[in-house]
């Protein structure tokens, strides 16, 4: 069924295969005190151990190693920053990214380190899609979409793979799993994934306040966009509309989608840290954020949760744990 | 050879049996900013995510699976606390725990929270071992030794067997280890199994500044204490003196110790959070301390570190974080 969709399974395991002994096998974690909350049973999906501390390497891995460009570009909040840089480098081909001058600092450091070209944008006044495109113009190179693309939709899609194989094993049947979403192509891929291995597991997207397009669009049935001008401390989910391609899949393939504010993304963020040991950044924790904070029905229920990335700066980090909202 | 040691090879692969399927195998980082920094290869067992948050549970639980008493009692700055009131619960037993009264909040509250009952003491006043020699006997309870018992150590070491497995299954050699001691426990254990799995292997205790009673007895070749009435923030690696099981196997097996300061611990905590993603506690951190500081040879070559655990307050941590010495 789902291979009628722009991804299907068959794609998501191809890109498993292709990250295989190239990407860490982010271990599912699980912590009584949090179980104990929720009165039910939570396997958190650890992608802030992932290469480039976040999921999106398993993407940009995926599409530049099936594409073989000559060099690539890229326009990022600062995760697919990184994990194209670090792909690119792995594959020794330049990579350009196109970042908002306002992304956190360890992502911009992140980026260069990773040996990429970095050219900031103003992420009210600029169009970052179409200086993308000029560079890509300009060099020659291939431009690697965040989120809108079937390669990267596939790529990200390997997390939801791997949980599905890690819970099978430890004998555990998923009812539902929570996914971050910014412009969905992580929760596009993991959809693919899950609802082909676990028949009938319900899959939510979880926005953060203020950028709920997605739940918004699924509940219309079409693609709305976030008002202009919003802010939100989740730098990673601030996507201005759903892909065309992912809310292709993420219409046919979601539940309904769930919406966490602030407070409880940063609750969630100490909860990791008290709990499961684990960095996580505000929008790696708005799925965390949803199940604690009562979104969807947990008790006596098993749910796989992705904690999708951990690059926050020290200073937002502190002023987080210290709290208590 | 490791054979004649109070404890064997055998011993920690026994040990390592019980624990398959109970303990987390916990997964072997690698960051490339701290590889470029060391100029060498770094490869971290990480033990925050180990259950209960540090490695304590391992030999907790080998010796509980062991002796199968009917209840137990510990005394434990808090790991130890932890470890044994999760392996008692796991085994259906009543666990009473005696605790420092100034031991971190966090590991006070996570030991009651295991269901332990917890009693306090004084840490310059009170002799811990005669308080719990004394619940012991009113309980008929089996006293768990935090580290100089052969069952304990035994139990830690599988956290050295997994490093080696896990290491060869990367086709990677570790030149040396970098394993943090308070009693000795956790040392003496990789040590057993490190120098058996990994021909030629340097295995290297690290203790922090002011509590170095292993570097010095190793050197002097006799157990030698601590001054009293001394402090360090690294409140996991207080013991008085090296244990006398635990020296016996760490004065064979161990080239010379390293001591780390207080700001090379808090570098090192800072460095793991940004780079790894890891929160872990001052007691976890002077291994890779050891490492990032040039306590050692790095360049070129492949050194495994314990970060042994991830149990500090959130106050504590964001301080850390704000800090740059």
């Amino acid at each position: 069924m789902t291979e009628e969709l722009p991804v299907g399974f068959t794609a998501v395991a191809a890109a498993a295969d292709r990250l295989r002994e190239v990407a860490v096998l982010t271990p599912l974690l699980e912590s009584p005190a949090l179980n104990e909350l929720v009165e039910g049973h939570l396997l958190l999906k650890a992608e802030p151990l992932q290469r480039t501390g976040s999921f999106k390497f398993r993407g940009a891995y995926n599409a530049i190693s099936v594409l073989q460009p000559r060099a690539v570009v890229a326009y990022s909040s600062g995760n697919h920053a990184q994990g194209v840089a670090l792909a690119a480098r792995l594959h020794g081909i330049r990579a350009t990214i196109v970042m908002p001058a306002d992304a956190p600092w360890t992502k911009l450091d992140g980026t260069r380190a990773l040996g990429a070209e970095v050219v900031t944008y103003d992420r009210d006044r600029d169009d970052r899609e179409a200086i993308g495109r000029a560079i890509a113009e300009r060099d020659g190179a291939v431009l690697i979409r965040p989120y809108d693309d079937p390669l990267i939709i596939a790529g990200q899609g390997t997390a939801g793979l791997e949980m599905a194989e890690q819970a099978a094993r430890i004998g555990v049947s998923l009812d539902a799993a929570l996914v971050c979403c910014g412009g969905g192509g992580l929760v596009a891929g993991c959809a693919v994934a899950l609802t082909h291995l676990v028949p009938g597991i319900a899959v939510h997207a979880v926005e953060p306040e203020g950028f709920e397009d997605t739940s918004r669009s699924l509940a219309a049935g079409r693609r709305l966009a976030n008002p202009a001008g919003g802010r939100s401390f989740c730098d990673a989910l601030l996507a201005p509309i759903p892909g065309e391609i992912t809310f292709a899949v993420n219409a046919r393939l979601l539940a309904i989608g769930l919406v966490v504010t602030e407070a409880e993304v940063r609750a969630a963020m100490r909860l990791a840290f008290r709990h499961l040991k684990i960095v996580v950044e505000p929008g790696g924790a708005v799925a965390l954020a949803a199940a604690l904070a009562g979104k969807l029905a947990t008790r006596g229920r098993t749910i796989g949760v992705v904690l999708s990335g951990g690059n926050v700066d020290a200073g937002l980090f502190g002023n987080v744990l210290s709290g208590t909202d």
